[in-house]
C-alpha cells in the first residue's frame, strides 16, 4: 500500500521535476522528450510489459519462484561445488551496500578498501598457484581458460602448431575456448593427454588439475612436454584442491586459470563467480583484465591502484590484450575473504574433510562391488554403472542429491563443503549399498603432496574470529565511496539505484545454492525467470531474441559480432570481416571485433561529435565488398541523440553490413525507442546500467545479446544446457548456461516493480536530470556537444581542455578535488581526451544534483583563482587534492589554508576522508608490485 | 567443515590464551579457573546441553523451526498489525551491525547518529499524539500503559480514588497494569466508559483510542470528564489512526502510550516492539525512561545527549520514577525511520487504504446480512455470528487469515498494510458470502477528522527515495560507534560478538511475520524454540523453571520480586517486605524492588568490597519478622568472585528471606557455577548480554526469570497465552505471552553452536582477558578490588579518583580521551564514583585488549603531564576530549599540538571521527528540547 516503486527509484518528486523543467523552460516531461528524441526513432505504443506490481509483491514472486528450484545437494562437480558462505562474509559484503554499490577503482583514492580485498584476492591465487602475479579476477574459468589461450599466442609469437586441450578438460571450458579460438583463427586440438602430448609442435598445453573426471595426475610431464614442444603450460586448477596438492606454478606451468566459485561463493546457477588467472614471471604485462598493484601516493605513503592500465581496452582498443572489461570484483572480494577468515590452516582442514568422505565413499561402493574408475582423486570420482546410471542418478536425485550423469553407464560424485555423513548415507540408499565400516584407502597421491607454504601473509593469520572479521571488512569499506554517500556521475556507466528489493531475492537459497548443470526440472523457477526476463528485453529492445548468457557486456559484444559473422558465412559471404567503427566508441567495441576475426576500420567524427558521413559513405564504398558491420552506440558516447542514426543504418545496410548498436548507453532509450526497430540488427545490453544489477565495486555485470531474426539461429548456446534445443549458435560465450543467472532476479525484479509507465517515467527523468545539469554547468564549463535542439540526451560532456590550456589544471586536479567536495568523479576523457562526462541517472534528487553543481561552480572559482595568478598550479588545491587528513596536521606551507583544502564546501561533520593522497600511476607501473605488501611497508 | 563456531565467538586464538595465562603466571585456562572460582559454588558436572552444531547446521535447524510457524495474514488486532517493512530500513538498519551492535548512548558524542534516529522517533510520536514531549521508547504498549499509570500517580499526588481503565482497551495491556498496580498498591477499575465516568474521585482514567473492539468514539468528554473528577486522562492510542484521527493531545489528554509496531516492525510473535509515552507540558520531568535532547557542545555547536538522566534509576534507585532501563532503540529507530521514509503524506494514504479495506469489507458483510457491531471505526470492527464464531474463524484460518475470536457468537477483524483485495476475496469464502459491489459506509467520524499538521519537519519530508534514504541512514550510522569498529569495554555491560549467524534467522517470515495471539497450532516452530531455550537456561542457572515473558533485565527483576512477594504471601508471611539491597547495586534492583512494593534497606559494602557481614546479620535481625528479600549480583558489581556468597545465602534463609541473584554477570559463571545451586531462589538473565542478544544501540532486550520450584507456580502468565493451562502467577509482565519472541533465535543459536564446552570456555576466556588487563594496567590505574587469589572475575574496576584528586583529571576526562585513541569508554562511576569498570568479553582478541591497554597507558601518561605542570587540566588535550575534524583548522593555542589532540596514537587513515565535541550536559537540561531542531539551528 505504500509508495509505488516508481517514486523509491526515481529521486526527483513531482516538484523537484517541476522545477528542472522550469529551468529549462518546458511544460512537461512529455514535451523535453518531444523535443530531445528524434521522432525518426521514436516509439508510439507503450511497452508491452506486465503490470507494474510493488515492492512486497514483486518479492513474494520472487520467493516462489525461488522455491520451485531444487537445490539438493549438489554433487555434480564440473567446477561448480558445494561451498559455504561464511554469514559474516555474506551480510557485510555480498549484502552490504557499502560494497556492492561501489564502481570499478578506477578513482583509487577513494577505492582503498577494496582495492586491500583484491589485492587479497591476488595473493591468494598467486599463492595457492605457485605462481607470481594474479589478476583481481575473469569472468568465470571457461572465459579465464580462453584467455589463456589468447595469452599463449601473444607471449609466444614465435611459436607455431595448434593448441591442446586435454580431453579430461571441463566440457564448457573446451567449448568457450573453440568459441574463442574460431574467433581469432587459433587451432584448438582437443586430446587424450594421460599418455602425453601427441607429435608436433604446440603453441600450448592445456590440462585440468584435477581432472573432470576427478582424476589427479602428475602433470609435470605434460608441462615440461608443451615447453619441449615449444608451447606455454596453461593448468586449469581447483584453488581448494591445491591446498593438499602441490602448486602448478611450482611444478613449472606458465599460466593457472580457474574459478574461485567454491571459496564460498554460491552456486548462482552457474555465475556469477570470480574466474582467475595467474602468471608466471615474465608474463604479466601479458595478462588480461584488471590487476591491482601497489604504488605510492603523494606523501610518499603506500597506495593501492589497478597497475598497466595500458594493456587494457580502454587505452588500447583493437591492440588490447583482450576485450575484457568488467570484471566479478565484489565475488573476488568475498573469495578472498574466505581466505583470509579461515587461514591457510582452515583452507586445508575443509580440503581434508572433503577429500576423505569422498574417500570413504569410494571406498564403500567399491566395497559393495561397483568399479571406481578414478584411481587418485581429490573430490570427485567416477562409478561404472552398466546401463544404469541413468536409474542411480535418480534414485540420488530422490534422495536429494545432484549427481553427474557421466553417460549411460557411468557416474560421478563430487564432494564439497556441504557434503556430510548424511551424504553419505543418502548416496549408499541411492546405489542399494549396505554401508559396512571400510577402511578409505588414500586417493591423493603422496608424491603430489603440497610442500610450499602458502598464505603467510598476516592478512591470512588474523581475522580468523567473526569480531575481527567483521571490523576488517567494516573498515575497508569505510575507507571507499560508494552510492551509499553520494552521487557518482560517471558518464556511460549509470550509476543509479540498486534497490534493497532487487537486490534481497539473490541470497535465497532456491537462487543461490543451485548447480547450473542439474536437470531442467529442478530449475523451474529459474527458467521463468530467465524466459521473462529474456521476453521483456526483446520487447523494450524491439528484437526478436535475447540470450542472457553473456555474463558482462563486452561478453554480449563478443557474441553479437560472432552472430554477425556466422550470418555472412551462412550467406556464403564469410569475406565480410571489416567492421567500421566510430573513433568515439568504448573501447572494448574494436577489441571485441577483433576477437570476433575482423578488421577494424575506424570512421571519423564531425566537429559537432556525430559520426562524419563523408568519412561513413567513403569507407562503405571502399569496403563494400568485405563490410561485416558497424558497432555503433546509440545515443552515441558524446551524449546526444543524433537525429542521422537511421540514415546510418541504411547506408550500412545498403552496403551489406550489419549494425550493431550498442546498449551501454540505453538508459536514454527505454521505452521511447528500440534500437531493434531503428535499424539495429544485434545490440548487446548492460543489465548493470539501465537494469540496476550493481556495479559491485566492479562486477558482476551482465550483457545479453539481443537480435532480430535472422540472427536468431546464431546465439549463444551451451554443450550442458539444461533444455536440449538450444544446441545449436555460435558455441558457448560463457561457462555457464545462463551466465551469471544468480544476479538476473535484480533486473527482473526492477523490470516487474516500474512496469512500462515507470520505466518510461525514469528515461524521461534522467534525461531531464542530464539537460538541467548541462544547463547549470554550461556557463562554468562549456558543454561539448548538444542536438540541434540544444538539449543533450542522459549525460554531457564538460570541456575542460581550454581550462588545461590557459591554466594547466587538468581533468585529473578537478576529479581529484571533487573527492574533498564529497563526490566520486565523473568520467575523465572520455569519450573526448581533456573533458568530463556526467551522467546523472534518474536516481538522483534534485538536493544532490544540485550539490554536485555548486561543487564544480566552486571548483571554477578555484580555477579562476589559479588563472588570475592568486595561485599557482603546483600550489593550488586543485593539484593538491584530494586532501586527506594528514594535511590536517604537521607543517602547512602552502599558499591556501588548510580548510580550503579539506573542507571546501564548509566544515562538515560527514565528510568522507579519503585514506590516501594522489596516488603516483607511474610509479607503480615502474615498480609493480601485485601482493599484499609487508606490513612494515605501512611504518611511520 | 569449517572452524567450529566457538572458535568464531571467543576472540583470543590457542597462542593468545596461551601468552595471557603465561602473563599471568597461570598452565591453563583450568588452573586460572579454579584459583578464581571458590570452590563452594563450582559445578563438578558438565552442562547437559546438547552437543554442539556448526553455524550451518543451526541455521538449517532454525529454518526448519520458522517453516513450521504459519503467519497468514495477521487480523487479529489487538495492538499488532500487520506492516510492511521497508526492504531499504531492515537491510540497513535491522540486518546492520552499525546499528545493532551499538550500545546504549550515554556517550553522546560517539552516538549522535542514533540520538537523532530517536529523536526523530520522539517528535513523530508527539507530533502524531498532539503533545510536547515524548520518550524514546518504552518496552511495549502494556508496560508503558503501567508506567502512565504510574507516572498518574506521581504527577498528581493530592488525588486519590482509584485508576480507571475502559473495558474497551487492549486485554494484555490491563492484566499487565494490573500487575504493576498490585505491586504499588495503587488501585485499578475497569469499567465500560461509553456512558461517561464512574461517580467520584479518579486518580487516572485509561481509554484506548480506537477501542480494542475497533471502536472510534469521541473521547473529548472523557478527558474532560477526568479533569474534572481531579484525574490524569491517559490515552492509548494507534499511531496510525491519528493521521486520520484528531490528536489526543489536542483533545486535551495528558498522556499518550502505544505501539509504534505497525509502523514498519515485524509482529515478531510479539515483539520487540517500540513501546512510546508522551506528556502534555509540565509533565516532561516526570516521563519513565529514556528522553533524547538536544543540548550543546564545547563548540557552541547543537548535539544531542539523553536528557534529565536524573530521573533514572542508575542515579535515583529506589526513589526513581521506573525501573525501566532497557527501551526499545532498535525498533524506535525502524520506527521512525519508516516515518521519515513514507513522510506525512505516505502515511497518511496508507491509513486511508487500510481504511477503506476495512470499510468495504464491513458493508459487504453487512450486505450479507451479518450484524456488523462497530459502527465507527478506523480498521477494526466486530460482527455478530451467533454461535458460529468459532467455525468462522476456521474457515478463516483455511484461507490463511487469521481473526479474532472475541467469544462464541463475535469475530473480529483488523486491517493492515498487507491486506489487499485478495484478502477480502478469502475474507468472503470464510463468511461464505457472494462478493457484490456495495458502496462502503462512512465509518470515520467526521467530527473526529485530524484537522491539526503533523511531521513538517524536514526530515519527514525529505527521504522518500531510497537512494536518498540509504545515505541517511548510512550518515547516521557512520556517526555512531558501535563494535563494528572496535572493543567496547563496558563493565557489567557484556559487549560480545553478536554472530550474523545468530542474527539472520530473526529476518524468516516465520519468525518476524507472525501474530502473538494466533492459534497454537501455528505457533508451533516458537513452542519448540521457547521450550527448548527455556529448558536450556533452567540448566546452566540450576533452576527448575524459566520464563522468557521479561522483556528487558528490569522486567526479570520485577517479576522475580512479584514471585517472592507472592509466596511469602502464600505462606501468610505477606507482611514480610523488606528487601536488602547492597550498596553496590545496580539501580534497577532498587526501583524493581519499589515497584513490587518492597521497603528497600541498603546493606553497606566493607572496604574489600564484599557485602558487609556485620551489617548484613544485624539488618537480618533487626527485619527477622518482615524481611522479604536479598537482591544481590554475582559475581559483584565490584567485578570480584566473593567467597561469602554462600554464607550470604544461608543468613537471609534463616532469618526466613528469599535470595534473589542478578544475573547481570551471568558472563562469568556460565559453566561454572550456577545461582540456582549456590543459594539462590530465583534470578533473572540478560540475553542481551551473555546470550548474544545485540544491544541495538539500547534495546531490545530480554530478561527472562529463573525460578527454584517453590516459586514456579508465581511466574509470570497473559491472559491471551496460546497454552491454556499457563493461567495463573503473577500476572503479565510483558504485553506478550513470550515477551520479545522474535529475538530469542539469536540466543538459542548462540547455546545451540557452542555447546556446554563453549559455553564453559567463552568464560573461561572472559575471566582470562580481564585478568590480563587488570595485570597490564593495574600498575598504572590501581584495581580496586580483587578476590583473595589476586584474581578478578570478568571485568575489573580502575580506581581513577586518586588521580583525579591530585590533577583534577575526571573519569570522563579519561573517557571522552578514549574516543581520540578510537575506543568507546568503559562504564564511568558505577558501582563507585571516580572509578571506570571494564568489561573486555571473550569476543576481543589479544591485539584488541593490547590496543586498549596501551590507549590507556599511554592516557595515563598524558595525566603524569598534568601531574608534573606541563599541561594546566583545562588546556590539557583530556579536558578538551574528544576532538572533532574541526580542532584541525582554525584557530589553535592550545598548549599541545593538534595532532596530539586528533590522532594521540599515530595519524591512522582509519580513525573514528567523532562529530561533536564533548557536550555540555547541563545546558540541555536547563534548555529542554526533545523535538528535531529547526535546520537552521545547524547553520555555521
Amino acid at each position: 500500500m505504500s509508495a509505488p516503486f516508481v517514486n523509491r527509484h526515481i529521486g526527483p518528486d513531482e516538484a523537484q521535476v517541476t522545477a528542472m523543467l522550469d529551468r529549462l523552460g518546458y511544460a512537461s516531461l512529455d514535451e523535453l522528450m518531444d523535443a530531445a528524441i528524434p521522432k525518426s526513432i521514436r516509439t508510439t505504443d507503450p511497452l508491452d510489459l506486465p503490470r507494474a506490481v510493488s515492492e512486497e509483491a514483486a518479492a513474494a514472486e520472487l520467493r516462489a519462484l525461488a522455491a520451485t528450484n531444487v537445490p539438493g545437494e549438489p554433487m555434480i562437480g564440473l567446477g561448480y561445488h558445494a561451498t559455504v558462505t561464511p554469514a559474516v562474509i555474506r551480510r557485510n559484503v555480498l549484502e552490504d551496500p557499502s560494497w556492492y554499490t561501489a564502481y570499478t577503482p578506477y578513482q583509487p583514492e577513494i577505492s582503498q578498501g577494496r582495492l586491500e580485498a583484491l589485492i587479497n584476492f591476488q595473493t591468494m591465487v598467486a599463492d595457492l598457484t605457485g605462481l607470481t602475479t594474479a589478476g583481481s579476477s575473469l569472468l568465470d574459468e571457461g572465459t579465464a581458460a580462453a584467455e589463456a589461450v589468447a595469452l599463449a599466442f601473444r607471449a609466444n609469437r614465435g611459436a607455431n602448431g595448434p593448441f591442446v586441450i586435454d580431453a579430461d578438460a571441463l566440457p564448457q571450458t573446451i567449448d568457450v575456448v573453440r568459441t574463442r579460438a574460431a574467433g581469432l583463427g587459433i587451432e584448438v586440438v582437443v586430446a587424450d593427454l594421460s599418455d602425453g602430448l601427441p607429435e608436433g609442435a604446440v603453441s600450448g598445453v592445456l590440462v585440468q588439475y584435477p581432472g573432470a573426471s576427478g582424476r589427479v595426475a602428475d602433470i609435470r610431464p605434460l608441462i615440461e612436454a608443451a615447453h619441449e614442444h615449444g608451447g606455454l603450460a596453461v593448468v586449469a586448477a581447483d584453488l581448494l584442491a591445491l591446498t593438499l596438492l602441490e602448486a602448478p606454478g611450482t611444478m613449472g606451468a606458465d599460466v593457472v586459470v580457474g574459478s574461485a566459485q567454491r571459496f564460498g561463493v554460491p552456486l548462482f546457477y552457474g555465475g556469477p563467480h570470480a574466474g582467475f588467472i595467474a602468471v608466471r614471471d615474465g608474463l604479466e604485462r601479458q595478462l588480461p583484465g584488471r590487476l591491482v598493484g601497489v604504488s605510492i601516493d603523494a606523501e610518499g605513503r603506500p597506495a593501492y591502484r589497478l597497475a598497466l592500465q595500458t594493456r587494457e581496452q580502454h587505452i588500447r582498443r583493437d591492440r588490447a590484450t583482450s576485450n575484457i572489461c568488467t570484471a566479478q570484483v565484489l565475488l573476488a572480494v568475498a573469495a578472498g575473504m574466505y581466505a583470509v577468515y579461515h587461514g591457510p590452516g582452515g583452507l586445508r582442514a575443509i580440503a581434508q574433510e572433503i577429500h576423505e568422505l569422498a574417500a570413504r565413499a569410494a571406498a564403500s561402493l567399491a566395497h559393495a562391488g561397483f568399479a571406481v574408475q578414478t584411481d587418485t582423486f581429490f573430490d570427485t570420482f567416477q562409478v561404472a554403472v552398466p546401463g544404469r546410471a541413468e536409474e542411480i542418478v535418480a534414485a540420488a536425485r530422490d534422495q536429494g542429491l545432484h549427481l553427474r550423469l557421466v553417460d549411460a553407464d557411468t557416474v560421478g560424485l563430487s564432494f564439497g563443503e556441504t557434503t556430510s555423513v548424511a551424504t553419505l548415507r543418502a548416496l549408499h540408499t541411492a546405489f542399494g549399498v549396505v554401508p559396512q565400516a571400510v577402511e578409505p584407502v588414500a586417493a591423493l597421491p603422496t608424491a603430489l603432496a603440497r610442500t610450499t607454504q602458502f598464505l603467510t601473509h598476516p592478512v591470512f593469520n588474523t581475522h580468523h574470529n567473526e569480531t575481527s572479521m567483521l571490523r576488517y571488512l567494516h573498515k575497508l569499506s569505510n575507507r571507499d565511496y560508494a552510492l551509499d554517500r553520494g552521487m557518482i556521475p560517471l558518464g556511460s556507466c549509470t550509476m543509479k539505484l540498486n534497490a534493497t528489493t532487487e537486490m534481497e531475492p539473490i541470497s535465497l537459497a532456491g537462487f543461490a545454492n543451485l548447480h547450473p548443470f542439474v536437470p531442467a526440472e529442478d530449475a523451474e523457477g529459474y527458467r521463468q525467470l530467465i524466459e521473462e526476463l529474456e521476453g521483456w528485453l526483446a520487447e523494450v529492445t524491439g528484437y526478436d531474441q535475447v540470450s542472457v548468457q553473456p555474463n558482462a557486456g563486452a561478453q554480449g559484444e563478443f557474441a553479437g559480432m560472432l552472430a554477425i559473422r556466422d550470418y555472412h558465412r551462412a550467406n556464403g559471404e564469410g569475406q565480410r570481416d571489416i567492421c567500421l567503427i566510430p573513433s568515439s566508441a568504448h573501447g572494448t567495441n574494436p577489441a571485441s571485433a577483433v576477437m570476433a576475426g575482423m578488421r577494424v576500420v575506424v570512421v571519423k567524427a564531425a566537429d559537432d561529435g556525430t559520426v562524419d558521413f563523408d568519412d561513413l559513405r567513403e569507407k562503405c564504398a571502399e569496403h563494400a565488398e568485405d563490410l561485416a558491420a558497424i558497432m555503433v552506440t546509440y545515443p552515441s558516447t558524446h551524449g546526444v541523440y543524433e537525429e542521422s542514426i537511421t540514415e546510418l543504418c541504411d547506408i550500412v545496410h545498403e552496403h551489406g553490413g550489419q549494425v550493431y548498436i550498442d546498449g551501454a548507453n540505453f538508459n536514454a532509450l527505454l521505452g521511447y525507442a528500440k534500437p531493434g526497430r531503428f535499424g539495429g540488427d544485434v545490440s548487446h545490453l548492460n543489465l548493470h546500467k539501465t537494469f540496476c544489477i550493481p556495479h559491485g565495486g566492479g562486477g558482476p555485470g551482465v550483457g545479453p545479446v539481443a537480435v532480430r531474426e535472422h540472427l536468431a539461429p546464431y546465439l549463444p548456446t551451451h554443450p550442458l544446457h539444461p533444455v536440449a534445443d538450444r544446441r545449436d549458435g555460435i558455441g558457448a560465450i560463457s561457462a555457464a548456461p545462463y551466465g551469471s543467472a544468480g544476479i538476473l532476479p535484480i533486473s527482473w525484479a526492477y523490470i516487474r516493480m516500474m512496469g512500462a509507465e515507470g520505466l518510461t517515467k525514469a528515461t524521461a527523468v534522467a534525461v531531464l536530470s542530464a539537460n538541467y545539469m548541462a544547463a547549470r554547468l554550461g556557463d562554468h564549463f562549456p558543454v561539448l556537444y548538444r542536438g540541434d535542439t540544444g538539449l543533450v540526451a542522459h549525460e554531457c560532456i564538460l570541456d575542460v581542455r581550454e581550462i588545461t590550456r590557459l591554466t594547466g589544471i587538468s581533468v585529473d586536479d578537478v576529479a581529484k578535488r571533487l573527492v574533498d567536495y564529497g563526490f566520486h568523479a565523473p568520467t575523465m576523457s572520455f569519450p573526448v581526451a581533456g573533458t568530463l562526462m556526467v551522467e546523472p541517472t534518474e536516481s538522483e534528487d534534485l538536493a544532490e544534483l544540485d550539490r554536485f553543481c555548486d561543487a564544480m561552480i566552486a571548483i571554477k572559482g578555484e580555477i579562476d583563482r589559479v588563472e588570475a595568478g592568486e595561485w599557482t598550479v603546483e600550489e593550488s588545491p586543485l593539484r593538491n587534492a584530494p586532501h586527506t587528513a594528514r594535511a590536517l596536521v604537521g607543517e602547512w606551507d602552502r599558499s591556501y589554508a588548510r580548510e580550503i583544502g579539506v573542507f571546501p564546501a564548509g566544515i562538515d561533520p560527514d565528510k568522507y576522508w579519503p585514506p590516501v593522497a594522489r596516488i603516483d600511476q607511474a610509479y607503480g607501473d615502474r615498480n609493480l608490485v601485485c601482493a599484499c605488501p609487508p606490513i612494515d611497508a605501512y611504518d611511520e
